[in-house]
């Protein structure tokens, strides 16, 4: 398939719906971020997007990386592609224009990273890393830190990474066990080995900065007794220049289900030299800051397996003659009519649509408030600031299993053909079965919705979100034409909250019982976050209907695809909600050694 | 991972649950089938698959098929697999004995190939096709034609191919092109180009055998113009030897996203001499043997998928360490408590053990009416072959699509390790996608069960089994410890029959009606059937405890799954009845024209 950009449908979600000049003007570095410069940077993004790295999409996947002593090496054209998408400042795009970035807002970058993401996932890894990086250098580096590496990070010269996971400990980071130890000059030896290190090494780039969680002697146990190190692939010296490899090495690579062209490594630190970065046993504290940036960013992926899905089996629907309609002929003039007569197979479409689009309102809308928790202050930020925590593990989480459904539909709807590599389909799926794993799995993530986020917060997180969506229904209730979403939606938004109370008093009784209705209360909760951002989308096309658009076609699709997630998709909260109330009983009866076979 | 026989789950669903010897008593070729010889039958496979074909399933998922000039190369061992797997009479088991076979019941040799599918499916694959093809000549064969072909291909030394597709008509094989024309000698030239066959080329067998779709000159359009042929590879001469080749060939293979070590062939017809095979223009209905037989061997699939997920994710989840549990540490000795703790990792695990062993009930009970169907007689077998007719669909749809659920939990249970190919979980996931789209894709299998079978013969063939399960329930109605199960399944019993009379009612109005419910309908009835089969097994195992069983650990892990099934499972109907009473509007209210990006 040849992806490209949805570019009505980004400026509708960015202007229309989110009125991102407004929310820019709200934000001091940004006043200047006017609707021209935001199409011109989605536009551009588009061009290389379409022309440059979505050609090397499928070659990617099938040459793979290729490891040999050490050595990475990517596939045909990536450096090549790489050093471009830096020279028309990608990279440096949303980075601090102190460090030679462009000052441009979060938000935008997310668009331009779904964009790039769209067209080739692995690719949109090596740079996708360095952004964790240099978040982290940004927020807890020291001033002589950030000077010597954030410029050449930002602008792409260098690339970062985040060495986190060890082959024991993912989920489960207190369990690390890489060594930290001081070296008498401020500077610590750095010893142990990390796994599925995301472009840890590779050819683009003449040194990577990786990001290392290690224990220092005699650090407590846990998650506590845990910090963080800058370990240079190569050295650096006083004036920027490279000195000798640091004692870090590449072991392999790993051999993966999809996104083969994104070089995930096995990384070995012998006495590397680092650098502490924040506060020693702060190592934890101080990530959350890269695993916030990383789950939006998964959850872009989540927005564009859905996309890519729409988009390739869009055209195959269209094109691939198969039987007649059970209502009559639509084509009598060929030998069959085109599939998308089919109500099962409009259903996989509409599907892919309703989540490719809903999931874009709300990555754009959770970006917005990431901008806010950056530059905003005061009440705002902090409002800001619970509405990004809330929000974040519902897209990451959501937004990466209705993408994989979708990468699926995107395959049926192809018939046998969506089996075979040609059409790119199945790489959609192969790709995307990791986003519902890294940066913190379906299940870490629906723990840390319902468990740290809405009950840790005695439900005010929650709280802040159902009012925004109970002040939308009040606006909306004498709307005749907008009732059939007003209604289940105030009905969905007050269940919410009553779902919450009664997990939150099962849990005060059985403490399996947070563990046992996460998953179900985070798809439940997508849903109807969703819901609220259709209901909206609607409220404007209905208003650009009524204002007499030319664009009749767009606006009414985006009723429609609203009535068919309300009519097809909203059904499936009533299966979580029972799933809710049968609480953690049936998980939890059955002896471990009675599972067997 | 390791794949495992689950013997003593088979020989409850054989023995306990349908009680095999009785119904094999009731058939007059099977009397001499007692319980010894089955058991000694399914020992024996489970032995040559796990030592020699299960080590093969990672290798030849590595290595695939390769084709060079028209020959196709099957990955290291399979050859050799493939003779022993003759030799020890894996592949004449179900055949009649008039031809080689052991005339063994249909039903023990789909038991084997579940054992042999779980192994490695691509192997599988090889005799599986050939099965397709022996009972196309056994049934529609001339006796010279069952001479010449059937009993070197029941015993393995020649295989078998079905040729349906081509590169325009998969589901729809009513347009295809291939054409037959008489050459005045009583054969046909065969021309024309088929694509996605199986085994269409391999170096395991010195002649194969395709049973091919065409169509004769002047044939009326559309599906009553298809006529069936057989094409050997290499001609046979009337002693039966080996003559010139025939001019067919194979053009290349597909490149998959699983299956890798199963050729999957473009075959080119070039004027090759074809023999005709039942009727003239009757060939799709000489197919049907073939189809159900074939969609019989794919619900096979699915249920491998979710037992292979099970055994793979079963034993991480009882190693891998990761936090505690939130109801205290259970493995205070170690790091943090083994995953399977978690109720979110049980729910995995608990679906895939639910789906897996729900699965094989259904498949085993499905393949016994077959039995019936083949060797019963009157009344008995006109109602095996109803049975047979609704539970197919059901079978192939819903086992293909939640084995595919189910591997797909097999990797997430493992986390980021599930992507990494060495584990075997994500093999797992790319070998069962193609389940749900080949023999008849789920969207196809769902308009087969509620257009074809349900509505069309006016809610009888359902009633037969409606009535089934209300006997079931009348039986258990008194029975206390049953009141959980048996409540839940006669209402779900008395629904399913409402919904249909619903859509019937809507389909009179709306002929779009049927297309729109189809998918829905069929999982409810997956979920309503699977229901039924877990709640006898419930009966099974109560009765066993009852009777005082030292296996009390296995009988009430039988009991708990089932309890499992019923609170988290049985819920995603209320999804199914809601969008089936949401109509097709919702799915056909958009234009073509407006389904853009």
């Amino acid at each position: 398939m040849q992806y490209k950009a949805p570019l009505r449908d980004m400026q509708f979600v960015l202007h229309e719906l989110l009125d991102s000049t407004a929310h820019y003007q709200s934000l001091a570095p940004y006043q200047e971020v006017e609707r021209d410069i935001i199409d011109s940077y989605i536009e551009a993004a588009a061009s290389f997007a379409e022309n440059e790295i979505a050609p090397l999409n499928r070659s990617g996947d099938e040459e793979g990386c290729t490891f040999n002593n050490g050595e990475v090496t990517t596939p045909k054209g990536f450096k090549e592609a790489y050093k471009q998408y830096c020279e028309l400042g990608f990279a440096a795009l949303a980075a601090e224009e102190e460090f030679g970035g462009q000052g441009m807002p979060f938000s935008l970058g997310t668009v331009v990273n779904e964009i790039m993401g769209s067209a080739n996932w692995s690719f949109s890894m090596y740079p996708g890393l360095s952004h964790g990086a240099i978040a982290t250098l940004e927020h807890h580096g020291t001033d002589e830190q950030k000077a010597i590496y954030l410029e050449k990070m930002v602008t792409g010269e260098w690339s970062g990474t985040m060495c986190l996971t060890e082959a024991h400990a993912g989920s489960d980071l207190g369990i690390i066990r890489t060594k930290a130890e001081p070296k008498g000059d401020g500077t610590y030896a750095i010893t142990g080995q990390k796994i599925f290190i995301s472009a840890g090494e590779h050819d683009m780039t003449d040194n990577i900065i990786h990001i290392v969680l290690a224990r220092l002697p005699g650090a407590p146990e846990g998650t506590k007794g845990i910090s963080l190190f800058i370990v240079p692939k190569v050295n650096v010296n006083a004036d920027g220049s490279l000195a000798e490899r640091n004692q870090v090495t590449c072991g392999s690579i790993e051999h993966k289900m999809g996104i083969k062209a994104s070089a995930t490594c096995v990384m070995n630190f012998d006495g590397a030299t680092g650098y502490l970065i924040g506060p020693e046993n702060r190592g934890l504290n101080c990530m959350f800051t890269f695993m916030n940036v990383a789950r939006i960013g998964t959850a872009v992926q989540g927005l564009t397996a859905s996309e890519v899905a729409f988009q390739g089996s869009l055209e195959y629907a269209k094109e691939r003659l198969a039987m007649r309609s059970l209502s009559g002929a639509k084509a009598p003039e060929k030998v069959a009519d085109p599939i998308i007569v089919h109500p099962a197979v409009r259903n996989m479409l509409l599907t892919e649509k309703a989540f490719a689009e809903g999931g874009r309102a709300l990555v754009y809308y959770l970006a917005m408030f990431a901008d806010t928790v950056a530059k905003g202050t005061g009440e705002e930020q902090q409002y800001a600031d619970q509405m990004l925590s809330l929000l974040t593990p519902i897209a990451k989480a959501f937004l990466t299993e209705t993408g994989y459904e979708a990468a699926n539909h995107g395959v049926q709807v192809y018939g046998g053909h969506g089996f075979i590599r040609e059409w790119g389909m199945e790489q959609n799926v192969r790709d995307t079965r990791i986003a519902c794993l890294y940066e913190g799995t379906t299940e870490i993530q629906s723990l840390d919705l319902l468990g740290r986020k809405v009950l840790g917060s005695q439900g005010k997180m929650l709280a802040n979100f159902t009012k925004v969506i109970h002040k939308f229904c009040q606006e909306h209730q004498d709307n005749e034409a907008m009732a059939e979403f007003i209604a289940p939606l105030e009905k969905l938004n007050t269940e919410w909250a009553e779902l919450t109370a009664r997990i939150g008093e099962q849990a005060t009784k059985n403490p399996d019982s947070v563990g046992a209705a996460a998953v179900d209360y985070m798809y439940f909760s997508g849903y109807v976050t969703l819901a609220y951002l259709w209901a909206r989308m609607v409220a404007v096309s209905q208003k650009a209907l009524a204002d007499g658009t030319t664009e009749t076609g767009f606006y009414d699709a985006k009723i429609k695809t609203a009535h068919f997630y309300y009519s097809k998709l909203l059904p499936r909260t009533r299966t979580y909600v029972a799933r809710i109330e049968s609480g953690a009983e049936p998980y939890m009866s059955m002896d471990v050694d009675q599972f067997v076979f």
